[in-house]
């Protein structure tokens, strides 16, 4: 074991600290070959690697120095945080609802606190209770740790894992269930619950956050109180996101798990809904309903958990000038199924019409999106378009690129007999193609402009 | 030639004409095996294939059917259109600016008049100032068509020789350019001609619309007026995108080439400036700056036209559960660039980090961008976009995909260095990296909500 002021550090890292006579929380300016760091050295966990230097940044994000590159420390003073969450017990109340809450891991599972100095899963009921005391005016909370992962690497194991978990919870009686996931590819996870766990009694809300607990702007406590709120007591039994609405800490949207997207690298409100408006204004306290046809809870409903998912589906994000090698290459290699984000109402250049001939004429299952986001396919609008669809192509309307790709995935899974993958992927589960867009769907509910928020607020007076 | 009544249909087309005893303008509806379509049978071009009837359906749209499946056509009427537009000599006036059109295809070329009864360029100036006499008011317009392409199929020698072309224009001392551009892909034309012709001294505006001219709604016409304005009498002088502002015909808005975006499949409001603010509102009358750092009008200096383009480039854009065949296919098929639209700050699944790491050691030049589309790249915050820049890819701040795409290429054919591929990427050429988010740029200029229109009109105040 290292000694407890080079906590956790080991190998070249603990080399450089001890070389320059700082320590773990010690203030410093850190010179290297790729510039000057300057910040707080933090503990490292111990399975982390050996060659790295932890700093908190005065931005509140951490950052990683290689201590090969490290050519000077200079020790400015010390800042011994101690980010230990007191423990308590969670108390129960038998009058409040049950809810569960499962980790997949993310930023608002694993900063909650830095006991062991590194980016780690804490989540016990005590350690949240601790973290964030509202909580138990909201609910009873059950925690479990799936897994402590980052979103990106989040796959379809995972996803059928957690579907079957929430089918087990479900069956135990819980009255909600909150999934802690980190942001990146939460909507990827949305839609695959969405379509794995059908016809849920209870709310099924996922939850994560931009920003961790340590920095003064984090989201994460006001995400979690309105994702357990929801989840204990709102009557919306979806898979949904709950996340940041505007920019201010006034509400969160409540988004259909098969309309959602991330559209903002690093802000808080990050999350929209796209092609519809979002079902619910949340607050620690409320649940607003701005849809009126979602499923509504149902204790009695038994869910459908079909949790199934063909791996070898790919996304083809149309570019100009795009070669056949890149469709060709996706068949060679087995792919079954081709999600493409075509360009307009749904458009890629010739060059590419004889390898999707090809490809469909092998059995591989092509669809078309629109790389706009927002608006639906249309290809009969030219000819190219039609030319398309007399190759084999399956548009499927505002369906997002990344919810066709879950859900041609999905659909895989259960048949690769081409007019039943179209009239699977066609019929509509959640949401995920709409009949119409809502009028100005694509231009309000961006939130943080104060004149748009009053406008909104006006809608739901 | 087809006898009149039946203009420009051929072959199995004209057969079922005949057997249904309909014509060119007539009004029906047609039972097909594939549902019921009904419109009024448009005119054929000649250089159009034999086997489809086209239809002019009432939501203005044209949809084609082909003969085979037909199964019965009923007449409802008769509703012959005279589209031709009348043929005047453009006036010249030695007082206004000289604008050269430059056309490239798309609906705004294509649709200005059904002549032949089919999408074909009708580009002459006296066919424009017969379709807009409100052209003559604005400018001396001289036009000459380039391509008739649809915008998915342009692509690099498209952009370099346009590129050439507007160094010749510009030679011979014209006030300004507009290039008449299918609505598709003209973000990334717009991105091309931002690096191929620099510091050019006069306007160089890209224009398309969403709606052909037959139809009520049109943005042609009216898109057509600021895009000339803007040429002829604006101090901008900048590769831009002039297309419609908001849902209302009030204005277009001015985009910078290298920060637009096709945003909605359908609306003639699609085009976005993203993370950043348009250059200006732009009426027939009159532009209204809204950025304050453009490029002003010069008619000394020099434009600098860098007319080259590497094509093995490619776009990859991450979902979860990617694997590894993606890179290394692309590296087998002898890619030298490869643009990641990661999700989040920039991240890719862990299976992703070796073929990375391999194609880097190859020489190929891998690229982060965000699939969030706003926001920037930070590869410093999490252990694995550290772990993804020490293998080598190169982060992009908040260049979109598709801007970074068209500069790769443009790059790749100056350089293949690495230290000078990444020195080339990140110097900005026109704010296609931009310092620094505009405080909700990200949330404004979405348009269209009467609420955000007086915001944004008392900000213009």
């Amino acid at each position: 074991m290292a000694d407890d002021k080079y906590k956790g550090y080991r190998g070249p890292a603990l080399s450089v600290l001890k070389n320059f006579n700082v320590y773990v929380w010690s203030d410093v300016e850190v010179e290297t070959t790729k510039g000057v760091f300057a910040g707080v050295i933090l503990p490292r966990s111990e399975t982390a690697d050996d060659c790295h230097l932890v700093l908190k940044m005065s931005n509140g994000y951490n950052v990683g120095v290689l201590a090969e590159n490290i050519q000077n420390i200079r020790e400015i003073g010390h800042k011994e945080a101690h980010y230990k969450i007191p423990e308590s017990e969670f108390p129960r109340d038998p009058a409040k609802p049950n809810v569960t809450l499962l980790g997949t891991g993310g930023t608002i599972a694993s900063r909650l606190d830095y006991r062991t100095g590194a980016v780690i899963p804490a989540f016990t009921p005590g350690e949240l209770y601790g973290a964030v005391p509202e909580l138990a005016d909201i609910c009873n909370l059950k925690t479990e740790k799936l897994y402590g992962v980052f979103s990106e690497n989040m796959g379809p194991e995972q996803y059928m894992f957690t579907a079957k978990k929430i089918g087990e919870e479900i069956e135990n009686g819980v009255d909600g269930i909150v999934i802690g996931h980190g942001t990146d590819a939460m909507h990827h996870t949305a839609a695959a619950l969405s379509f794995m766990v059908q016809d849920s009694p209870v709310p099924i809300v996922i939850v994560g956050s931009q920003r961790s607990s340590d920095r003064p702007s984090s989201d994460a406590a006001f995400n979690l109180q309105c994702a357990c709120h929801t989840a204990a007591h709102s009557d919306i039994a979806e898979v949904t996101v709950c996340m940041f609405g505007p920019t201010s800490d006034q509400y969160n949207l409540l988004h259909k798990g098969t309309r959602v997207r991330k559209m903002h690298s690093s802000y808080r409100s990050t999350f929209r809904t796209l092609g519809d408006i979002p079902i619910a204004m949340v607050t620690p306290e409320k649940v607003t309903p701005i849809k009126k046809d979602y499923k509504r809870r149902d204790m009695n409903r038994k869910p459908k958990i079909d949790a199934v998912f063909e791996e070898m589906v790919s996304i083809v994000y149309y570019y100009p000038n795009m070669r056949p090698d890149i469709i060709e290459s996706l068949v060679d290699n087995g792919y079954k199924g081709i999600v493409i984000a075509g360009t307009g109402l749904g458009h890629v250049n010739k060059p590419l019409y004889e390898p999707i001939r090809k490809a469909v004429e092998k059995g591989v299952q092509v669809v078309m999106t629109v790389q706009t986001l927002w608006g639906y396919v249309q290809m009969y609008v030219y000819d190219t378009g039609r030319d398309l669809l007399d190759i084999g192509i399956m548009p499927m309307e505002n369906m997002l690129p990344e919810v066709a790709y879950i859900k041609l995935g999905w659909v895989l899974a259960h048949t690769t007999e081409r007019e039943e993958v179209r009239k699977m992927m066609l019929t509509p589960i959640n949401d995920e193609i709409t009949e119409r867009e809502p009028f100005d769907g694509y231009l309000i509910w961006q939130g943080g402009v104060p004149e748009v928020e009053e406008f909104i607020s006006k809608i739901l007076r």
